[in-house]
């Protein structure tokens, strides 16, 4: 069948549609296998058996397995600009934007944990966190900068090293909540919520001997 | 010849000492070629062949490869606080001490920049950032308890939390610079200050209609 999401794709052909299906099923089957059994345990001769095709094949839709990784964060950053649309189109304040992308980034980790702790295990082993996905910073930058048109951002910051850092925050937080044993675990969302409020707020107390220091960085 | 170093480890007996020795020699390979070919480049044979022990004979001094990392990680914990020593004794204002704490962890780096980025790529592709080492956030968190005590910090912040969040950013900060190519990288140091700057201070206006929001987390 004809999917309109091939035809927004640019997919014309059958032969361009029946390949689209296939790779559909091979990513499809991957995320089963890690979500059942982890990233590293999971080969990608198992996953081109579960997908029914010939091992050789999966070259076709993938260059290496960590690029489903990758797929697989476009795909969540994607699902995160959807479910923050309304807060980017309404004007919505800086803090509360900010608050209402890290609460969704931790229900998008614990909607599906097993498949998010394998793919976040398997994205640290594959040596990425020293590159630059997921493209989180981006999404923050940019309701930094709306807050900072508004002035509630300090107008002397750079937008995208401030959205770097949110990232940075982010990733951190998340590691350390994986690391924890279930149990020790408490909501995602409120240990970001926590992390972006000092960001936003500051540590130091505004009478400090380090009052009169330099503000930002531009 | 024994060593001072030696007695204060506990090491009294003759046959300690030479395992002790042996151990170091073990350790100064493994640096010595980690920071000639890289972490993953170098096996296990290699490091006791530089050694001079039997391939076998490595597990008696390390239980794995990757607990090399974690003894140097462990020694440069110690050379940042003891190059800290004097401004936790002195009572540096807070920003200070923070401040001085991210220009040595970027001088570190920087003075023997070929072993540190082997020794973060083979840290992050083992898995590490999910753990808990290094215990930079015990450093962070001690100069965080001080600087509340003289009210420099916020006195509702928890110092453990605020120190795992500086953990994060001089993580994230590290693994970015890293990943830069070498001609795109500026001074380390200054990317740590710029960082903890925005979190000392704070990224939002006090003005902004994020006001009266809660300060910090307690």
């Amino acid at each position: 069948m004809r999917q309109p999401s091939d035809e927004q794709a640019g997919v014309t052909t059958r032969r361009g549609r029946n390949k689209e299906r296939a790779r559909k099923r091979v990513y499809a089957s991957a995320l089963t296998l890690f979500r059942r059994q982890g990233y590293a345990q999971t080969s990608v001769a198992q996953i081109a058996e579960h997908a029914d095709i010939a091992r050789g094949s999966f070259f076709n839709y993938f260059p290496r397995k960590d690029a489903l990784i990758c797929a697989w964060m476009k795909e969540r950053t994607t699902a995160l600009t959807r479910r923050l649309g309304s807060c980017l189109r309404c004007g919505m304040p800086v803090a509360e934007s900010l608050g209402t992308c890290m609460s969704v980034l931790g229900a998008l980790n614990e909607e599906d944990l097993d498949l998010s702790m394998a793919m976040l295990t398997g994205w640290v082993q594959a040596g990425r966190p020293l590159g630059r996905e997921p493209h989180l910073d981006a999404v923050f930058a940019e309701i930094v900068e709306c807050g900072r048109a508004r002035g509630e951002i300090h107008a002397t910051l750079d937008p995208g090293q401030v959205g770097e850092l949110l990232r940075d925050l982010y990733i951190g937080v998340l590691c350390r909540w994986a690391g924890r044993p279930p149990s020790a675990r408490h909501s995602l969302g409120a240990d970001l919520q926590e992390a972006l409020d000092l960001l936003l707020h500051g540590i130091a107390t505004p009478g400090g001997p380090h009052r009169g220091r330099r503000r930002g960085f531009v």
